[in-house]
């Protein structure tokens, strides 16, 4: 391991780290970036990659706005990614059902689509008969279905890999197997971080280690409530795509991959550091996707998977500089929404980094308003949430399902 | 692929060919043994290993005495493999619990046990409070079990690994990858096999290939009816051994191996020629398997797998020389018992091929008289089961859940 | 397995049989495959995947023009199958460098030059320093490079899968675990073939078995020479991508895949019916690999696998009508070549089934007149190639590297 | 995960870790380890195994009088630990080769002869015919070997897996993927440690976290040098076992395991933080091992592997008392005799927290007199070895080979 200096380090090898490092070197920018493990195989390898913009926000409040701002940009990055590095991220853009199983979801789903229009989005309410019309493999069980043709997907694991090599292609240093120790400061000033194989000096680190974020700021004081909320998945194959469009119900998702294969998701173990995934867990979801999709009885199964999504205190993610020590930023707690952020937290945080929105390669006017919310100055001064929004936005880290293990 | 002639050729790498193959090589024969692909990865390699002379047997006829013969061997055969080859099989002989979960299932039981008392054999009915006393993971809910101290398992895939080397060691030749096309006969003679390498010969032949043995034999006219019942499986883990003796229920079986593995079976499913592991046979031996053993719930998912057991109509395997064919034999059929027979079937075989009891390092005295049973010659003249027998047999047969998936 | 008739019945489920199930779905033909394993698992799924309709050819023949048009064919298939499946086929276009190590390859190289720019397809013979500038990776020690801009790669393993995806799409009938057991003939008419759940029957039967397809015909008195010849290979990962355009030399080549992925082929085992990696294989071609490209010794070691390519007497392979038996086809024995020829083959052979050019999607004048190169008639009367062409044309199947194991 | 207090809390679930907790489990101690990923995943599921208390030790000091120590337990623990957790850890007592290939390598081997006769261990100088005679499979190159029967091996991995089963068996709580985050220490005592769950708190603290040790103790002012040295490894298969004994050369060793599996190893490479597997250390590890045993050429390819050997300044372990702070206390940097060392520093261990030998199931009288050596405590009033001791000391850590990787 090299001790030049870099101008920023960055601290995570999952998507979110990958995707600031990507942008940074873009822009020139000399970048080190420190993953312990493995590249991309914590949350980022585990995801069902949906880019659920409309179906997983239940408002239009900052993360809202970051969502669809960062969903189209998939398109570009999509070719851009593969000019670089070879790599497809198998990006698809069929649109979503979200799926009503009772009155009481078709309601809630018919409030959404009035939500999601006043804000200039496309949502459309199917009835069970136009839904299936569609869709043939859905349960004729269902109420209808809000229909979201511009919500999407990518494969996650490739998403992340081909944001560290696309990086690396454009000058940053990509170092899997580095596991930072702590953060050197000076003077209430970061200058670097420890690693096993020495100090590494930088002008700026960011730490961007999902649910382990919250204990390496820690270590110098700087607070920032995390845990980990474990998902458990599936996937089987069906002989012929039997699937178009990605289905979404309370507890359960099917998102339909290249070639038949079929990924169904997720458990809700709040407060779970492992990643076991359990009987009971699986035969629960099992249960759920068969009531959502019939067909699913006559698959062949594929294999099973977890993994750790990063959720926060009030269920917004924690993006920005961090307060009383300069050179110092965070990009961590997306929760469920990982990949579908990761284009705009690259790009704002090399921005932020790179000293302001002057020198984006494109303007951030839509985003720059609502970037306060995800402020990691969780001090009463701050702009970030105040009690009666975070009412507001905590709805956003509500959970669907919750499966909890007995223990 | 050597032409060198063989005095036995063998066709079929699982736990029959290659038993046949050791008790052959150890009695100096010169012996080849033949599989079309790896060697025991098919329904040898998704067993989950029970020696169940006393749980699967439903009588006393001729496959009883055969199992509770071969269940005898397995310690002194565990210490020559392990001799020869260093594996060691994994024989556990920590007993049995059959339980019973409804008052139908315990009468049956309790039937049993007079029966296999009256045979000689161990066994012991235990309250659901004795029960869950020796296996406190047992389910609660449960009406009492069958204690059989005798019945036990080992670890399926290394014995036929083990078998295979072994027989390698003594001598054989053991080769994977050779396609068995065809069988050549001369003058009602079996003269030895074609092979996409040539042609192969030997004074004996022996069919011992499982599901496939049916179609080989009927390319000369031979017709054995057989069909493939799939069997699917999944296995978990715990951090520490939570169960001794192997469960056995109606519908599922729960077999603990070594490090807290447990291996939990299997669903049937008649005639498939596939193994694919479906969604809705997995769900339901969940189920059946959580029902039993309610501390399932907590283990941790490892892995789902398949195999296809040789079903014959009757029920019975089919052992002994093929009629109207000079020096053509076979061992096939097994079903659910390949593992427990693996061993008496090898050493019969070899003492059939070698001309007679005298030669054989053992008196087979308690089973020459039940070898009649299971002879290959279907005609009406031979002494295998007449029809009321076949009733009676059959019942060995008789599946004890059965899963239709739809097609 | 249902029972019900369909047009045409094919053996095979690797990328020639799936591809002719694709061609002629395309041409609404009731289609059923048969597939003794999973599919695509043979040799489609050890090969590198190159597209060498110039690399691989020596002469400009019969192989030469079937080669450059199915090349030509891929872009569009790429489109169609990803819009019918969803899977990206991973087609590269960015040229392939067969590279010269010694004088005596370089004078080859040169005369190939010639031949190809005669033929009209581009071919560029680079100075080391040239070869060098445009892949940096490449060893210095080289001799130069004929740069074949034309060629390139698609990702073997995935086509395959991606054929049958679509021809079940399409109608098809696809059938993984089914198992042929022989072919049903009439009055020297096929009139469909035997599988374990019994008979299906057809009006035409194709054999696309590769390597053992000549048992089958063989089984009714057609005999077609053919062996099978084993090639090991490797993969290595690298950080980011080092190699943009495939590497081909005597003995080698070096294919860069997605993500900075390189697969590394091939040794040439001829005769051999088993799938063993050998170390002494193995460890030659890691020689030969690091020779060519010294930047390797640092890459990431991922896995070894192999696949057997299914080679003919004359080195050509055997497509069309099988003689003396009405509505029997064959098409295997493509060698090295299969997936560069897949498409050509699976549409020539919709056309000849469907019973003249005349129904073609597009016209294939200029293949036509190349047919009878590879009738799978051999008697003397036919316009397989005479004895003189075969010295040509066997130069097809010369072998370029020959490892030979002990045994 | 529980607050509730351990006597011991245990960091690091590799086979020290699970050793110490194994042996302080059954004398009633209450304990807690804590492993931050899967237990045994790092260097002891990358070891080969070899009991190499003669072949590793090139004198007699501490080292040597440990290791033949620890080798004499294997056999009891074995029996001990299949009877707690059914794992059978492949205890093997075949002897071992100590191979010479040149003449400077047998006069050394020569001198080893004497030193270890002298220390009571059975070593016999074997010529080239000999050794052959009695291993066929080795290299007629050979110049002789230096035969030490009572060397061995066991499976490295199921010992760790046993070790923690078996822990767990006998009472303690056995936690994968707890992180510790830091020390918690009171007044120059240790009170506990800090995880993402929180805090736990115990009366003693054991760090025995392999190579990463040095940097937990670092954080709270204990420097202990410290740096991983990594080893790549291999396996391929025989049909057929070829190999009894262990064949150790430098450079090499080839460890045959149960059927017909054979581990060979390993390189070194000092001052390595990743895993990668190269393929320069791969290949000059092919050619070293075929040198040795010429067979392995037609052996099958299985994998290919590495670890991360904990290696400290001196190259002798740090076992013992951490000074300056009560209640603390370390077993690490094993280097490449883990494996071997893990019975008799469990045992030991267990010892020193108890308080004293009177209370150990077997006197300790033979190993407590070198406690000394390997003393945490590194300041110049100590009895860790001094200057001239440790130049006798440090050649125990010599690399035998050494393959520098470019960077």
């Amino acid at each position: 391991m090299s001790t030049t200096r870099s101008h920023v380090i960055i601290i995570g090898g999952g998507v979110i780290g990958t995707s600031i490092a990507y942008y940074l070197a873009k822009r020139g920018q000399s970048v080190t970036l420190l993953e312990r493990s493995q590249l991309g195989t914590e949350a980022s390898a585990a995801a069902a990659g949906m880019l659920g913009a409309q179906s997983e926000m239940e408002d239009t409040g900052a993360l809202f706005q970051w969502a669809r701002k960062s969903r189209a940009m998939f398109p570009e990055l999509s070719g851009e990614l593969r000019e670089l590095t070879g790599i497809d991220i198998g990006l698809v853009r069929e649109g979503l059902l979200n799926v009503a199983l009772s009155d009481v979801q078709e309601a809630e789903l018919r409030a959404r689509e009035k939500l999601q229009r006043a804000a200039g989005e496309k949502a459309q309410w199917l009835s069970a008969a136009e839904a299936t019309a569609i869709e043939p493999a859905l349960s004729g069980a269902t109420c209808g279905a809000l229909y979201l043709p511009d919500d999407g997907q990518v494969d996650a694991p490739l998403l992340a890999a081909a944001f560290a090599q696309a990086a690396g292609v454009l000058g940053a240093k990509v170092q899997p197997f580095a596991q930072v120790q702590g953060l050197l400061t000076a003077q209430e000033r970061v200058i670097g971080v420890q690693t096993a194989a020495g100090p590494l000096y930088s002008d700026h680190v960011v730490v961007a280690a999902g649910t382990w974020s919250g204990q390496l700021l820690g270590s110098i004081g700087i607070e920032l409530p995390m845990y980990p909320v474990k998902g458990e998945c599936f996937s089987v194959r069906t002989p012929k795509p039997i699937l178009k469009k990605t289905l979404f119900s309370p507890g359960c998702y099917i998102v339909p991959k290249a070639g038949g294969r079929l990924v169904v998701g997720a458990t809700v173990v709040p407060h779970s550091y492992d990643r076991k995934v359990s009987l009971s867990g699986l035969a629960e979801l099992m249960e759920r996707a068969r009531g959502l999709m019939p067909l699913l009885c006559d698959a062949e199964w594929e294999k099973a998977w977890s993994g750790l999504r990063p959720q926060t205190a009030d269920g917004l993610p924690y993006i920005g500089k961090v307060p009383t020590v300069e050179g110092l930023y965070t990009a961590c707690g997306h929760y469920r929404n990982g990949i579908l952020l990761s284009p705009i937290t690259g790009r704002v945080m090399a921005d932020l980094i790179l000293g302001g929105e002057g020198t984006s390669e494109q303007g951030n006017s839509a985003i720059a308003p609502w970037l306060d919310a995800f402020s990691p100055d969780l001090s009463p001064k701050t702009n970030r949430v105040s009690q009666q929004d975070q009412d507001t936005f905590s709805a956003t880290g509500k959970e669907l399902i919750s499966i909890e293990t007995a223990h």
